[in-house]
């Protein structure tokens, strides 16, 4: 198989939710083409495992079981270890060296299970993008997940791109104003192994997203600051009445903020698995307006699966057909271009292994 | 992927009906393997480009609009003109060349919407196959559009090789009568790029099409003519008591007669997309035969989907492997190697250019 | 395609019961990846032609007919005999050497019916496995029939890795004393083409089905023979109350004893349809009992299809990947040895004839 995408290994992905691992549970999990079972165990920890049987290949996600600290093999009862050692072989004593499996660095964080597909030994987790609003009393949150049948950069671009928002999202938090969003300010820079995009929006008329956040005296001011690193990509996002310092960046008092996580795990070379989460620090009590906003951001989603799979479909019969580049897409090509650099550096690194 | 069909591209292929294309309207055609954008401006006139906007490969299909005379992506509102311009950039001024796409000429031309898959220098509207029947007050006609399982040269050679009337469609078209189908008169001739074929039954036992279409002293006498180029084959039909000059050609007087459209537009190597109509010029305002007449040739066609659909699993298991000819495949030959000449031809003409 | 499996062709396969050919009927079944049609004639006798007319390539069973002695394709009606000889052209004298097209050697034995996808020369209706407890009126049998999305060769590793009863069968035909399985006794040979092994469990706990046959005093002595010959398994087991002579072999009385059938019968590469049958010697009329026995059979069936599907998947992402083999292992090691052995001979001896 010609490989069309750029998988990169050397990165912290989220794999699962916290909650979707209860002790002594064991889920399946594709990440970058790899089948994993990642599972909590009895003591609390968590760990994962290639999802393959060193003895003859069966899933342990079909049926296996985590018991103590040991996953099993629902086949033939072998045992493993978190670490990928084979503990034992019912019905025999030795215990081959070949019977040992792959095993990946997990963490814990942020409510998150994320595993790192690269090599164990630069796996740092000081490395793991921070998301404290998960646990912080003073914002609350709403989430979803979704498997889109997208190539992961085509998403990023998306993320990147909010110009779409005038044409996609006009119904939800987009708005019917999408000239605002195309002559929007946009500074973006690259830093070492990470991107940043501010994107600022003046006199620009509420989309029914903001309109329901609170009374505005008539157009807002609306700023977006994105920053993403491999697997993550967060937006600082938020408004004021027109004219009160939105375009300012520090000066954010009177109006209303939000922290979104946007974390893009590459399934295969078609599918990607995207976490989302947006932290509001307004109206915690208002489960009215939790639900409303669940409400338009899952039709928001909707809205990106729709177009982000047709293009897929477009994008796959011909890979090599070159994507235009807007205005709109500079700080998408910025992360193109830096995917690349570091695809071509973990290429060159396992050469060198080889 | 190797190719293991002919696809003719200098051929005006029916993408769609007309009464399919309401003003300002946009639909997903997929022909000879290229997905396109057929579209009816606001103005009214129809057009087709390549359903991929030249930003980000994006169809227009899944949400684009078809606004004045211009056609708009979903995504991030980039515009374009009919003949794949790019009108428009959203939120940037210049339009930088290689934001233009591919257009296709198109044609509307008894009722039915033609497209020119080809060098578009060569396209010829006056080579586009006339059907004045669908619009001719003197003519009732019904018709039908099936998505078929099959390579465009399977169905071809099912519409040639009326042979098959006697065994597929007893119940129906063929009646209970094989040896008169089997051995019917043919004629069969190629003049340039056009295959005819003229069939006689003498003597035939009524199918319970033809019972159901007036009352007949005994067996008739039935013609079928043949009239074959890409993208459309005539078939026109009829039937007098036995004796009364069916087999004269001219003299047809005293009994029925039909006039058939059947357009067939290769989607992909295994589909077809196929068009269908019959014209009768007998109890026009018969509705009760109409609705007979559509309920008989709908069972017809499914007869031969079951078919058709089965012959391709086995074709497309070893393309390479040789059909045998019988009798009833003469002019299915005939048009093979026309299709093969104009094939050859198109490749030669497309290596010059290369 | 690159093959990934080892089909062996001299080999009588299971591809039907015979309930299942009414006298005139035709039935397809695809054996080593070749599609049949499979009839028994209007005179009562069966055989097999490819499922494919010499003519255009549409199958048989797609609406043909076997009245007679005489196959008829659907779509132009051409006829053939049993030898796959073309015996009629509908509308035409002459028969082309051509149009004949391949037949497969049948015979009916054991209320089942084997193909021979080999050479003709060599079959040898001798050489398929008797098993005449189907028709024996001292025993009583159940069945069953699935088409399981698994490789051939690793459902003959299932049926010989018993020790899988422990952990797969549980609650079903294993009972959960995974010990006595997995410390059983074993002994396995290779007899030229045919591969044996004993099996022998003492002091085991009777799982869920051994105890609803009789009355155990405690814990059974439980015993396995296999016999295998590609194409068809037989299983001999039965068990006794523990001490009661169960491990000698010869000694069985005052207990309960199984033959049972498992006919592989490889599709293609990733499918394997799958005959069974278990026949008892015991409490003949006892219809809750066949029910019960029918119940608990068709759960441990299901139970396997899981894991083998799962199985499947990761064994074809990586095909050349080694298995590991466990002390269990060792007659379905011995059985891929001669599974190889015979798969080269075929391959020498077509290179040889090519």
């Amino acid at each position: 198989m010609i490989m069309t995408t750029q998988f990169l290994r050397n990165v912290w992905y989220v794999a699962a939710w916290a909650k979707d691992l209860d002790r002594g549970s064991l889920i399946s999990r594709t990440v970058v083409g790899e089948p994993l079972a990642i599972f909590r165990n009895e003591l609390g920890s968590v760990g994962a495992l290639e999802d393959r049987c060193g003895h003859r290949g069966v899933p342990f996600t079909v049926g296996g079981t985590c018991r103590g600290d040991v996953i099993q093999c629902p086949y033939h009862g072998f045992e493993y270890a978190a670490s990928g050692e084979c503990m034992r072989i019912p019905g025999q004593d030795h215990i081959p060296a070949a019977a040992a499996i792959r095993s990946y660095p997990v963490v814990e964080q942020d409510l998150l299970i994320w595993v790192w597909m690269g090599d164990p030994a630069l796996a740092d987790r000081r490395q793991i993008p921070s998301h404290p609003y998960h646990t912080d009393p003073a914002w609350k949150w709403t989430w979803n997940e979704l498997t889109i049948k997208v190539e992961w950069r085509l998403l990023i671009d998306n993320l990147f791109d909010l110009s779409h928002l005038g044409f996609v999202h006009r119904s939800t938090i987009g708005g019917d104003d999408s000239d605002s969003h195309m002559n929007a300010g946009i500074a973006t820079r690259r830093e070492g192994d990470r991107v940043y995009m501010t994107r600022n929006l003046t006199n620009s008329v509420p989309s029914p997203f903001y309109a329901a956040m609170t009374d505005w005296s008539g157009t807002i001011d609306r700023w977006q600051e994105v920053d993403f690193v491999p697997g993550l990509l967060h937006i600082y996002s938020g408004a004021v009445d027109a004219g009160e310092g939105g375009t300012e960046g520090s000066i954010r008092s009177g109006g209303v903020q939000f922290h979104h996580m946007h974390a893009v795990t590459p399934v295969d070379e078609g599918t990607t698995r995207y976490f989302f989460s947006l932290a509001r620090s307004f109206r915690l009590e208002d489960d009215a307006l939790t639900q409303k906003m669940d409400r338009i951001l899952r039709a928001t989603l909707d809205e990106d699966v729709v177009i982000l799979e047709a293009q897929q479909l477009r994008y796959a019969a011909d890979p090599a057909r070159a994507l235009l580049n807007s205005r709109g897409d500079a700080a998408g090509v910025l992360s193109r271009r830096m995917v690349s650099d570091l695809h071509d550096a973990e290429q060159k690194a396992a050469a060198v292994l080889a």
